[in-house]
């Protein structure tokens, strides 16, 4: 593989203590290798430090195959969780979804025009509706009907399917059931949901109707990582639009849809670009 | 009483029926009156018209004294809920506050530009800290400290101190306890709070602290009326504040205040301005 | 032409006086209208009058096609500009489009979704980069390549085609041609164009780069009327989002796109629900 | 001086070259220093290299007199501009005025709350409308009339006082005089002004009236530092607020004042808290 123009991005967390910038960067400078970008944080709290760091691997003095193994004696050192991206590397994402097809729409559009540097060999659905959209951008469209009886049957078979196209991410754009306990457990921290509303304000069904009863004026988007308990996991990222008295429940549903494009495709950003870390049930998010 | 000058805002909420505002805008022009400004609204969830229109009292053919009367037959046959004020009559606003400062400060600022219409005859407090603020305003501060044991026997001394001063709307400027069943439905829809969230995201106590465990990405304030369930009354007005990973608890509560500070102004605004009509648990807002 | 669950939709402008409300109100209501909306405006620099008033035709005493004719005394008598839309009367709008495709394929999938109730004719473009977009969609493309030596001849071809279809305004959706005057002419207040950039600041060419040179932490898109001085006409809708200086200028119009295709569709929803009357340089828009 | 719970920050530009971050925070970690916080940008159009790095002086093996002497040689040889700053050493800002209370308010305020870490030794005005309000924060307030024929001389009064005060930075609170080039090459990129527009849009004078005049939706201001060229410095902050047709100018004036007051206030904060590089016309602020 070729390392010109490739662009090496580390992300680590681990407990905190003195030197860890320092010693980071030395082993990327004492390889002659070109910081590019260099975030950190510390979560003064729970004691964690959190960092994305990415280089040029031009001129690098160790080739990408063996950057793991040459980082893993630092990494052991510091307790670290982390893991090594390089940029030609795309991630590769599938897109669950059902009936609409705002969120799906938007992301395609975005693909296509290479602003999202992912790939997407499969879109799942428990129903037909987006089939021709899914076709019209060439991209494999696989149907599998979800009742109470087959889930657990059917969720093996999806999980087949992802892992035959070694799926790193999911996606999911406005995927209308839960995910099974031990479906989410085989993707941590990997896979996206937009919910419709400004989270923990109106979790559950129908946002947009619990919205519109209570009288709110503003109303939002979230996106987040799924975990086992519904609606949440660690928020990615947020935006909301101002309403009136004025808008009915289908203009609140209108505006929301806007809201659930742009925020969904700037969490899959994020996370494809390898800019969230995860803390607990928080994230961090490096722009 | 001159009229030179005077406006008139009708507010009106009555079931609709076809004509109403040719009737109600009748009624102004059959008596020389120009209209400065209509709006209104049509709720088809429970069939109710509201509307608030302002005239010009200057040639008007009848003096602001006989307006009430005048305009009654036409309310009844309406069945209608309304109200004429007249912009020389400045509402009579009490001030509740506790420790903090910053809505107090506001609210005595924008009211010595000139900014807000209102009397403040009075702040009450159940706290003495913010007593020389309220004294570099010129403004009575009288201080009811409050236990379970003594809350019903204050609250009515308060309550006779409001009746004394013609109170016409009460805000609470972060004050820090639950007024009663009782005070509250002495002052129905004329009591505005300000919640540190927003709602219906954290509501109740440490909304910040609450904010800052779920990792949200965005953070709110909410003004709205107070009615007998905590947090639960008609929205006034909401705005938010964009946070990230960086933000400690200290500079949510930060960024909160500078929040806190303008949508408790812009509630208190559209209060005073007589722009809010309410709708079962939600508010109408005309701009 | 059945007018159940039809609306009309009255615009109208006049020199301000007293009682313009009541009457016109009283024309609607005497012949057993019932308002479903009224929105107006005084401007007291110009002393103008602007009103957006619709109704329901359904029981209404005088058809669609006598209202124009109905009307007339009044408008006179008032020196009024004026028109009365029919809400199944779909205006006809054509999308002139050059090489960027984000705002034509926003257009064409909001107007797929029915959010958008307009017919569009005809696309026209000066190249044929978007001519498979406009065959997805299934809407005749027509490319008209301009050269300063056949600019004329072809504008001409182009207003035969629009006058052909009917077309009742003309949306430039990042159309890389100025138009002629004479061209603008014959569309006043009916040509809808978007800015990349926050109007008045970065008028003219590459407004991105300007921005990005200028160092500023926010940038916009405007879309306005189109008048014979460039980016000079009656703003209808500006949005704003926020950058850094780790914004490269790639970042920065792949952000406005965003903004282009949120505020284009805002103006033209705008224009085609007949909420938006000119005042001189600036406009009214009823929400 | 104690070192304890001081921190010490640097701020450094320099051209870009391969192992800065290593060798900076090698530099520190080599002294027993614990980095709290880095933040680094690579401007790939100039070719410089900006960073801010902050780390905890407990423990630290040299003490903060010696710090700029030990970091000398590292910084000749990066051929850099750089400053360390200590967090017990408050900047001392001056603060000039004319008449309008509300930015300057809005800055006592917060100094009073802590809110902003920093000394004002002095408010300067060619007014004494302001005077009783700095008595009442106690803060010195020197009046120097300007008239075209004792600009100069009062100039030279004034910064006379400033340098006797030690002053670090000038913020201009809606100061309605331009400062002579020679004021302002004294203080290059310290001298903080607000301009109450969205710049470049309407500079100059009346920016309110202009932006109502051209119909703009969207009103906005603007905090840069002063240069010789007026309203043409780096932008440290913008922001806006949302307009409407009803908004007559005095409402704008009133909306804009909000806005002074929070874009002028984040960028004194991020001034003081040594966030913002400046880069040719443009500045790098880190949050």
């Amino acid at each position: 593989m070729n390392q010109h123009n490739a662009t090496a991005i580390l992300l680590l967390s681990c407990p905190d203590r003195v030197g860890l910038v320092s010693r980071i960067s030395h082993f990327i400078f004492e390889r002659q290798g070109n910081i590019l970008d260099l975030d950190e944080h510390v979560d003064t709290e729970s004691g964690m430090f959190f960092i994305r760091v990415s280089w040029d691997m031009d001129g690098f003095s160790i080739s990408s195959g063996d950057l793991e193994e040459a980082f893993g004696p630092l990494a052991r050192e510091f307790r670290a969780d982390w893991k090594i991206h390089l940029s030609y590397e795309k991630p590769r994402v599938a897109i669950f979804v059902s009936k609409y097809e705002h969120c799906l729409q938007e992301l395609l559009w975005r693909h296509g025009t290479g602003e999202l540097a992912m790939d997407i060999p499969l879109i799942i659905s428990n129903h037909r509706d987006l089939e021709s959209l899914a076709a019209h951008y060439d991209i494999p469209f696989r149907m599998f009907s979800i009742t109470p009886e087959n889930k657990k049957e059917q969720e093996l078979k999806e999980r087949s399917l992802l892992e035959e196209n070694r799926i790193d991410a999911i996606v999911l754009a406005r995927y209308m059931q839960v995910l099974s306990q031990q479906f989410v457990d085989a993707y941590p921290n990997r896979i996206i949901n937009i919910h419709h509303s400004f989270l923990p304000a109106f979790s559950g069904g129908n946002p947009y109707r619990q919205a519109f009863q209570r009288g709110v004026k503003i109303i939002g988007a979230t996106s987040h990582y799924v975990t086992g308990e519904l609606d949440e996991g660690p928020i990615i990222e947020q935006d909301i639009i101002r309403i009136s008295h004025k808008d009915t429940l289908k203009n609140l549903m209108r505006k929301g849809r806007d809201l659930e494009r742009l925020v969904l495709t700037r969490a899959v950003s994020s996370h494809i670009e390898h800019r969230v870390l995860v803390n607990g049930r928080k994230t961090i998010v490096f722009n």
